[in-house]
């Protein structure tokens, strides 16, 4: 089976002062098109690393994707190292130096310098894969049978390179198919899922592989499976996957690879219903990523994220006498934010959300991690205290997550009883 | 020097299922400690490819740290692998197994299975390191001068266990300081940049490296310098990067390696003021990245995010007319929910933003990317129009950065004229 590797160049990588996310993203490009990714190896702006990681990589994979190092200034090295790996000499290609003039002139509005010029220079033994969207051109070069493609770091304009490179790709090599199945549980650990579907599990061809992936009370669950047979292959892993979804039903939220707030916002959507919601703690973190979602107007109208007592007060009526009394984070305070959003905003649903996140900010009786959801609508609000025991960021995802999944809750039961 | 490698274990990364947030971090960590990391290496759950990279990684570098694969499912498969390539067997740690029972009994708070018991066998040949948040022990291996430290992939779990392994690796190995100085620029291009640094650049010694972190209308530069004289490193470089920001005076905004919104609140708290945001496009994205900062309810109020007309209507007394002639993305609309914020919240300033972000949601005169940004006070509200050409999570991004960036300025030509 033909395998892909990926090398991401870039001494901000092994400081760890950005977080790669170029390369799950190419690995999902490669996966969908059928090629395996084998490994994805992280290496600095250094010679002689660059250069290790091109012969390892290609002694593990036919086919090495690279990216960074492209720039303009003098810490990026891998178009002259690449140069010289593959024998060449650095020529100035028409197509890339037109559409670096065209960058400056029409879209930056600013004059050139000698180093944008030099970006349309390539070795003359690479094909050129224009960057529709940057300066510095992509380079596919073969050696030994091997395909290796350098594209830029940016993640915008590689992006914007993948799908040429995807394509030419598939005229090189013959891939076969790979599949996906992943469903996603909430109220069972892990260790108890897997004790409960180990028959199914055992049971499995040696072909389709069972992956589970934790995530603090929810567990995905996943199906692989590989050939060349591509409608058997389909129809095997369906059947396998919808006795695995009858096994889980119990605790099944969705038999998609979907986050949260894409379930709870396809609900309301079916329902042709809008929700808003009222966020102390989670300070926009629920609005954003419900926003994120492209279409989401659809079933959402807006959020007010009352940081401050005054917030609570003004944009959604919270009694000061509450919040005096009970404190922002109490099961009162929470249920008035969800009244109060809903007089204000009159969406279908609403959820609220007060809490102590951390670091700071704990009480001996309501410690960090305290916090207050309330999900409902005009007819009844519902209260929920939970408690996390992660950082503030942790804290935060499973605050919106927990309470995107009481509201899904809620509607499903709301509708069941109008029904 | 000594150095490290870090593996990442599991079929989601190399399927793009979930990025990579563990190695960033732990790079972190490891070069604040002195530890130079030379490669990230991710691989799949595949008994093979670990063992490949065991051989492999322990040949570039004398530390290697890998994360996943613990887990108490058959997928998990790096604590089996480990005992085979250490020569150890099986056994049961009496820590690990009452830290296992804890967390069920009290964390948890439901039964164990079998395979729970599990999580806290160890191979005989490796040093437990104890995992507080979790049920999967680290371990710690040595052979031939190298060390092997195998933590879970969870990274609140990791997390926990990283300030014990880096202790125990200092009595180990004998670290140089690395250091580093980092500035943020807004307004100038990398490679207008780098001509105009070229001189300083030149001057640069050889083992001070300069690194441009180019990122969508802003430059990040950073300074690294590595040696044992911890004191001399640290006096040089400060003096370099005090040259440096001189140089780049016109256009620094920060000396520090920090986002924007860290920036922005830093001067509103330095100047005891107060902020609230009024958000369409973004849909909270604003607040969540102020929210993030811990402490920063001192200069942060909240957020109306106003994703429906009716939103804008009720929560920010934008008018019906205005937002039926103009269109919600507007100057007009941007102006009136700055000033609907900040008569409802009454906060000190205000950014308000209204755009369309994409995909979809493109007019003739208003393609995808344009955004109105409005920032100020109760005595003036200022307006930009910018346009972006990306993707929604990246335009989305701009528009805040840019936003927060915008209300900065403003802070400090008020403040200038109020002087």
């Amino acid at each position: 089976m033909t395998q892909a590797s990926i090398i991401t160049i870039g001494d901000e990588l092994l400081i760890g002062q950005v977080i790669d996310t170029n390369s799950a993203w190419m690995a999902q490009q490669l996966n969908i098109a059928g090629i395996k990714v084998l490994r994805r190896v992280a290496v600095g702006d250094a010679w002689d690393e660059i250069w290790k990681a091109l012969d390892e990589e290609s002694k593990h994979a036919d086919i090495i994707l690279i990216t960074g190092g492209l720039g303009p200034t003098a810490d990026d090295i891998t178009k002259p190292l690449l140069n010289q790996y593959f024998n060449g000499k650095l020529v100035i290609d028409e197509v890339a130096l037109q559409n670096v003039k065209t960058i400056f002139e029409k879209v930056l509005n600013r004059p050139m310098i000698e180093s944008n010029l030099k970006q349309a220079e390539v070795p003359d033994t690479c094909t050129v894969i224009q960057n529709k969207r940057g300066t510095a051109p992509g380079m596919w070069f073969e050696k030994d049978g091997k395909v290796f493609v350098s594209m830029p770091g940016v993640p915008y304009e590689m992006k914007g390179m993948m799908e040429e490179v995807i394509s030419k790709l598939s005229t090189h090599f013959i891939f076969p198919h790979i599949t996906h199945r992943t469903l996603l549980t909430t109220g069972i650990g892990e260790s108890f899922l897997s004790e409960y579907i180990k028959q199914f599990e055992s049971n499995l061809p040696k072909h389709i592989k069972l992956a589970y992936l934790p995530n603090y009370g929810m567990v995905r669950l996943r199906l692989t499976s590989v050939g060349f047979d591509h409608i058997a292959i389909e129809k095997e892993i369906q059947q396998y996957f919808d006795t695995l979804q009858q096994e889980v039903n119990n605790w099944l939220v969705t038999n998609m690879d979907e986050p949260m707030e894409q379930v709870t916002g396809k609900l309301l959507a079916s329902k042709n219903k809008k929700m808003c919601t009222a966020e102390s703690c989670t300070g926009g973190y629920i609005a954003h990523l419900i926003t994120s979602i492209p279409g989401s107007s659809a079933f959402y109208d807006g959020s007010v994220v009352s940081y401050s007592y005054k917030a609570k007060e003004d944009l959604l009526h919270v009694s000061k006498e509450t919040l005096e009394i009970k404190g922002a984070v109490s099961e009162e305070v929470v249920t008035q934010m969800a009244k109060g959003a809903l007089a204000t905003i009159q969406s279908d649903y609403v959820i609220a959300v007060s809490g102590i996140l951390g670091p700071g900010g704990g009480l001996p009786d309501k410690p960090v991690g305290t916090v207050w959801i309330a999900v409902g609508n005009k007819n009844k609000i519902e209260t929920h205290k939970l408690y996390f025991r992660f950082d503030r960021e942790r804290n935060t995802q499973l605050t919106a997550t927990n309470a995107l999944n009481l509201l899904r809750k809620f509607i499903l039961a709301d509708t069941d009883t109008v029904a």
